[in-house]
């Protein structure tokens, strides 16, 4: 059962969901003519069956491993590290001038989520250079790009994002780490990250870490971290990796999945680094690094869903077990049809959410407007969460298609939902996700979440000739999501807005997806997309109605127990 | 954060939720006062709490293996056992005549449902043992049961199911292993069984497995099945053990949890069995096992479950995080709080129906009432489909609580995941469960659904002048379910049953659930079961509309996309 990334899928959703040709109007992305793209998906579509797929189950048998301080990375890695490094991957939206592609970012998000899907713990480390990528770009200095971006962009070196320590995790701002300057325009860093994804490991001749920190006198809180950069080796001026700096790998995670990924304790002892943006400014330039990591994240659920799919489907083709008037195999029966359906119609979902936020951040990108970067920002945590649970539920849906073999490692269906797990939880779990949803995506009174609906139910009307049913009861979902909507924003307490964001999310997810679902249905009239997204209205869209009930109660019946009641 | 049996929550379901009173006036259960239940429940809490619990985490990390064919177990389980033989907690319900206590299925659900909670891995061996038991009271023959039953109730022998085939899970039917008379009243048994559950370790004396096989000439499908005692040594007339039998261990699977617990591919080879029951009568005997087996497993989730609310709950209430004007702990926090709500108020409504379906199997043993028997069949795929669920969806909002930390193995919380996953699969898939709900269990013509969903409409009813929101909400829910219950039976075609099952099992829990709620509210109006009762019918009851909205589809939209179309 071989994985096949969906690359006429992502042609298909650019072409007839996205307005790609919109896009391709812009002078920044006018190069991405349909061909470039189709050519650019379909060899990125090679390297991820016939190179990356096969280190899939190697990374899960044999984890990184840390010996006598050095991580060894699991059998094979080293390969596709460099294939992915050679093929110009890393740097596919990256700037020219340091040797990128300067390619949209739907392009770099369709082939990340191929990516995820093939090998979930490797994917990790060209995701996490991206983010530095685009931080330095935004952020560093002239020489600091000079030196460090087309290393990052050839893949010689890796980045790494450490934010997290024991005691701060969702809440950044109570992080310890300390800078002090030195004099020479340099810093001195000092303090322990954990949680850092590829922190160290043997496929590059350097790893750099972006790290938070606090000067001294800084205030406390989010307002007072630094960012900076802080080599493993300290570079030469002519780019060769000089001295090792003061940062030691003290341990890996024990990791439910995910094994080929090294998750490191990082210490560091008054090692050398260099600012990034303005003192006191580490936050704004972490969350330039975080909002794309974060839709990356939504891909990677996405990813290892479109592989799971593919490997229940595959199994329930070849499985024979009882006998249905449908057929022999197990695909013939209602139940596992329904479960595959499900697979299938959330995976289209998600994948249409996030390409629409990635999307979105192309259009602001080339067009400089902030109606893009709002709906980009608006876009982001729905795109997270969303894909991460799909990816999650998919891949429990997978285990469940494979009986029994589903709970034996050997078939890799249980690999799929180990991996998949964290991506609820890091880069903000989805909880902090939907609250930067109803929070932070909602201080402009509602405008952009409205702009939605707006457009959501201008879709439906076009499409209700064709296909009343369907757009009817999108519409009237969408009036639903407004009146939930309304709600939330007319509430001053955000602990009532809290209360209800994760289902809340949710919600707007379900409403986009059969929003996508039935602009795919218009484009396919009697096809199978029209077929599929039939199914996701019938039986998929309706949970919208029963979460939004629950969003509009508030906080007064979470408070009512108080905690001793609650843990008894 | 030690685990700690939810022993007072029990008491208070036999008193205020099942009617253990009426259970007490029957001649059968007299014995069984409050204060005989009470003592015992305190006595296999200690156990729980002290002995098992500490095995789970060693069973995890040092899985059972095979050794030149021999099964070594995990550190610790020989003790653990020892101590669960010796307080005679295997035969709890067994008959006094060959060493059983004779008591009531609400106690033994409620002490296998504390120790699966504790170690779930070894709760599986006394959890077979008692398959076994029930199987041989009711279809051996007097010899047999004088000379297993008294070995398997003192656990110096222990019990294996042996039903599946590589070709042969769900279609039973399709069994190929063989039996032959050796004209002594002996038989011989050839073939091979897989995911035999403790199939073989090194724990007791003797295994004994129940063996479906099928006889030369026997008619085709489960019709031509007859079921066999097959021990590992073959025993003397005194009950000592003799020569080795001809099962051998091939090997053990490599699982995604449960890893304490040996999953033996089993190989007979002119094994010496006894026939248990008429020949070609094997389906009928199996199905008595397999009930108790599949209530049992229903509590395995509900009881994994309870561990991993309180291990999340210990969590937050540890983990500084952020400030809320709720408090410094995550527990303050509103998406926190509505995370540890949703675990503790689906434990109580699994846990409540679980109890009802224990109630109507003693009240069907001590009364002989058909009716009681119906009921019994009718709740058993919801207890074991529900319970299940809820151990798995419980599980998984455990790691989310403990964000990072719960995808580090070292904390424990994605152990219960990664164990309770199975409980969906074994002794019939959760999908198989809904079949047997809408299907076996309506042949009725809906009368025991009907007949609950008037139970339920009653205690609205009486709750109306206290609880009027609540009542209404519960009435309300099951008015809705009993409309889908109508059209379902209205269904000739079972392929549109089957194509709505699993939500309608899943409403059906929901409303059940509430209903429960809705009663331990009336009996503690005011506190704190009112305040989760309230909880429960504000935020998760609402699925139920939205689910069954979806069964009233039928078969036609799963099958619009060919198998083509749907895998491309």
């Amino acid at each position: 059962m071989p994985y096949r990334a969906a690359v006429d899928e992502f042609s298909f959703m650019f072409d007839h969901l996205l307005d790609a040709p919109a896009l391709r109007k812009t002078e920044k992305f006018a190069e991405a003519t349909s061909d470039v793209t189709n050519a650019i998906l379909s060899e990125a579509g090679k390297l991820c069956d016939e190179v990356l797929a096969p280190l899939q189950r190697a990374g899960d048998l044999h984890p990184a491993r840390l010996e006598n301080g050095v991580v060894r990375t699991s059998p094979g890695f080293d390969e596709g590290w460099k294939a992915i490094a050679e093929g110009g991957w890393i740097g596919m939206s990256a700037d020219p001038e340091y040797g990128g592609m300067g390619l949209p970012m739907i392009l770099t998000s369709a082939v990340n989520e191929m990516m995820s899907g093939a090998c979930l713990s490797l994917q990790l480390a060209p995701l996490m250079g991206q983010g530095q990528i685009e931080a330095l770009e935004h952020h560093a200095s002239d020489e600091i790009k000079a030196l460090y971006l087309p290393k990052l962009i050839s893949g010689e070196w890796t980045g790494t994002m450490n934010l997290t320590e024991p005691q701060a995790g969702s809440d950044v701002g109570a992080l310890k780490t300390k800078a002090e300057a030195n004099g020479d325009g340099t810093y001195n860093i000092s303090g322990q990250k954990i949680y850092i994804t590829w922190g160290d490991h043997d496929l590059a001749e350097n790893v750099c870490h972006l790290v938070l920190a606090r000067l001294p006198d800084a205030p406390e809180g989010t307002k007072g971290i630094s960012l900076f950069i802080v080599p493993k080796f300290v570079p030469n001026e002519d780019g060769s990796v000089g001295p090792r700096n003061g940062v030691t790998t003290v341990s890996l995670e024990h990791k439910m999945g995910i094994h080929g990924s090294p998750t490191a304790v990082l210490q560091y002892e008054n090692a050398r680094g260099w600012l990034i943006g303005p003192e006191q400014g580490g936050m704004a330039a972490m969350f330039t690094m975080m909002n794309n990591a974060r839709l990356g994240v939504g891909g990677q659920g996405i990813g290892v869903a479109e592989a799971a799919f593919q490997h229940a489907m595959a199994y329930a083709l070849e499985r024979k077990q009882g006998k249905s008037i449908h057929g022999f195999t197990i695909a013939a029966h209602a139940d596992v049809r329904r479960m595959l359906m499900t697979m299938k119609a959330d995976v289209f979902a998600a994948r249409a959410i996030a390409l629409s936020c990635a999307m979105a951040i192309d259009m602001e990108e080339a067009t400089g407007d902030a109606g893009w970067a709002a709906r980009a920002a608006f876009f982001t945590p729905i795109a997270k969460a969303f894909g991460t649970e799909v990816g999650i539920r998919v891949a429990d849906i997978g285990i469940q298609v494979h009986g029994g073999m589903g709970f034996v490692e050997e078939t890799g269906a249980a690999q799929f939902l180990r991996d998949v797990r964290v991506t609820a939880i890091y880069e903000g779990t989805n909880g902090i996700q939907a609250m930067d949803l109803v929070a932070r995506k909602m201080m402009d009174g509602g405008e952009m979440a409205s702009r939605i609906l707006d457009e959501i139910e201008e879709g439906a009307e076009a499409a209700r000739a064709d296909l009343p049913e369907m757009a009817e009861a999108v519409w009237q979902a969408s009036e639903t999501l407004r009146e939930t909507t309304d709600w939330l924003i007319s509430r001053d307490d955000l602990t009532d807005r809290f209360a209800g964001a994760v289902p809340y999310l949710n919600s707007f997810a379900r409403v986009l997806g059969a929003h996508f679902h039935l602009q795919a249905a218009m484009a396919d009239q009697g096809g199978p997309r029209e077929k599929l997204a039939r199914f996701y209205v019938n039986r998929l869209l309706p949970e919208h109605a029963a979460l939004l009930e629950t969003v509009r109660i508030g906080q007064d019946d979470l408070y009512a127990m108080d905690l001793d009641e609650l843990s008894a």
